[in-house]
């Protein structure tokens, strides 16, 4: 039996004025700083122990691992940093406020953007500031590796090749691993772990901070799945973070 | 030309309690916090960028690097750790007070374990709770390298190999280099890059915190080296750091 466990980055100070991030570099709010040090309290308590761990290029996941495996003394283990693992990328959207983007657009057309699969929110351009080209973190990607905006359909795609090609094999080698990621793209891999249609991924909200361990056999199939503190923790957190659209700060 | 920046790790908690160290893995003090995020902060006003950062397994050096990587908002490059890097075992001495020590067994007798080339400390047992052997992160070391204790010279024959295996082949091809590790680890690279005697590496002290760079030719041989910040400030505290033996806490 092999366990995986997958988290979810602690607040950011765009979600707590509750904006469209995406790949917008954002750190941690104070209470995600606190989400994280108790992510890394609870796995400590529990005697989790990771041989490598895997996480995004982006500060807030990053910023989440190092404060969970500081609280667990094990800061010593290699981590990995993939764009691959990067939040869903929310195009023109980013850094638009939630609550503002639904009253122009229409709530309607917003959840249209949020919660279907295959629909990429508004295109960047290329000469716009937040094209991540000009980025040197993502320098050796080649240009139709570059979004302009995703889907969770394409989020899933490029995450994919990372899981097959990197995460897993790490897994199956015995190794106990730790992913430390966003919303979107540890979506991306519970979609893929559980066998889920595209329908019932964009119903599922995952919670910001809560250890989300799988137990899979040798072939990786999972199983059983849970959240560590407790599924009530674990459901109350998710929900907040499905009522976020309403919130306007 | 290819430049390469080490940086020695701030105030560790038993610094400042002014007790041999070595492979104990203290935390930094808040004292040492603050110079790492000094050092960040010197190197982003300098317009350093790095590629790749390599450090020890040891926290206190780690956490240094994290600091100074968040200072820069570069927090996304491969970090590479390695028990080759850490500071020099202490043996049987770690643990204990340096001024304690010198009234114990003599003021002389300390200064040949502290500043002779080739003499290590009193040796630890095999059943020391202090062998490493027991410990996770030194898991893969075979028996002979795990050291009982290390005289200088022994410091750099482990730490050697690395350098030439890993760091600077990473140099050779151009990535910008910071290599955040210990007093001890990082006399071990002055004296190869300068081919500094025996006699000469143990009269140099590297201060804490502040980022000493260096100029490299094609072939790796110096160019220049200089402390950012200004020499006076490396000075001062390079002298703090050699007169810690007299200072009982």
């Amino acid at each position: 039996m092999r366990k995986l466990v997958l988290l979810r980055h602690g607040e950011s100070e765009w979600n707590r004025e509750n904006r469209f991030t995406g790949w917008t570099d954002v750190p941690l709010s104070e209470k995600g700083v606190e989400e994280a040090m108790n992510a890394g309290k609870l796995l400590a308590g529990e005697g989790y122990v990771f041989d490598v761990a895997f996480t995004s290029v982006l500060r807030r996941a990053i910023k989440t691992l190092w404060l969970a495996l500081e609280e667990m003394d094990q800061m010593w283990i290699p981590i990995h940093n993939s764009w691959r693992l990067n939040e869903r990328h929310y195009g023109a959207l980013q850094g638009l406020n939630k609550a503002e983007t639904a009253e122009r657009h229409g709530m309607e057309q917003v959840q249209l953007w949020r919660r279907s699969y295959d629909i990429p929110p508004p295109a960047l351009t290329l000469d716009d500031p937040r094209y991540p080209g000009g980025d040197p973190r993502y320098a050796r990607l080649t240009p139709d590796q570059l979004p302009l905006a995703e889907s969770l359909k394409d989020t899933v795609a490029r995450f994919l090749p990372y899981w097959h090609g990197t995460i897993a094999p790490a897994v199956m080698e015995g190794n106990r691993v730790v992913i430390a990621a966003h919303g979107n793209s540890l979506r991306a891999l519970v979609k893929h772990l559980d066998n889920m249609t595209d329908e019932a991924i964009v119903g599922l909200n995952i919670p910001t901070g809560i250890p989300l361990v799988y137990e899979l056999d040798e072939s990786l199939r999972p199983l059983k799945s849970y959240y560590l503190g407790g599924e009530e923790a674990a459901a109350k957190a998710a929900k907040a973070v499905s009522e976020q659209l309403a919130r306007k700060e």
